[in-house]
């Protein structure tokens, strides 16, 4: 049987646009994706998960209500559960995330913003 | 309230030891761990769980009994839930993996190489 690693700028390479996310693995019930961001997504919380980021490239501004945190690349940051948060990036980032397979990138809020996540 | 990135390089720097995984974030029921590791753990399955490997530093070997992958850093793999396999590395290997909270490094195979899992 063939077996094959997913290499992360190889995948990278299959796509340009922002605020897309593109599954590359799936763990379980879990879902690992890809997305380059710049400008800012929109205030939503994911009422029953967690949800995990990890920097690749650039840098990954997450906001709460009371704080934020920027993210290099080899940095991650899980926000929990229920918790009302916005990502943004000034210059593009790309990234990798991690959600229950099915949840949206904009979690409860939906809107115009919300994307079709795809296998890549 | 305070927000504060979890950098891989840095919690690389707060251990040695060899197969000796460290958790650095939890998402819902999941560990992310580190682990440096050099020679070969011992075969085992995961009889419920997939798992995954995201290699950051040297080569990680993954065998199977009928084949075997190579993972450089940047590149990640899923092993499949039931799925024999045994993860070994020539030079040190510096890697992040994905479990549920609680699963062994060892699997069901149990043995002397199982490691007690250390938030760090």
């Amino acid at each position: 049987m063939p077996y094959s690693p997913i290499n992360l700028q190889d995948k990278l390479t299959l796509f340009t646009e922002h605020w897309s996310p593109k599954i590359i693995a799936q763990m379980n019930d879990y879902h690992f994706k890809l997305a380059k961001v710049q400008g800012e997504l929109t205030w939503h919380k994911h009422p029953t998960t967690d949800e995990l980021f990890l920097v690749l490239k650039g840098t990954l501004r997450i906001d709460f209500r009371d704080g934020f945190v920027e993210l290099q690349p080899g940095e991650l940051f899980v926000v929990p559960k229920g918790t009302e948060h916005i990502t943004s990036a000034v210059e593009e980032c790309h990234l990798l995330f991690v959600d229950p397979a099915g949840e949206a990138n904009t979690g409860d809020a939906g809107g115009e913003k919300t994307a079709q996540d795809q296998w890549i």
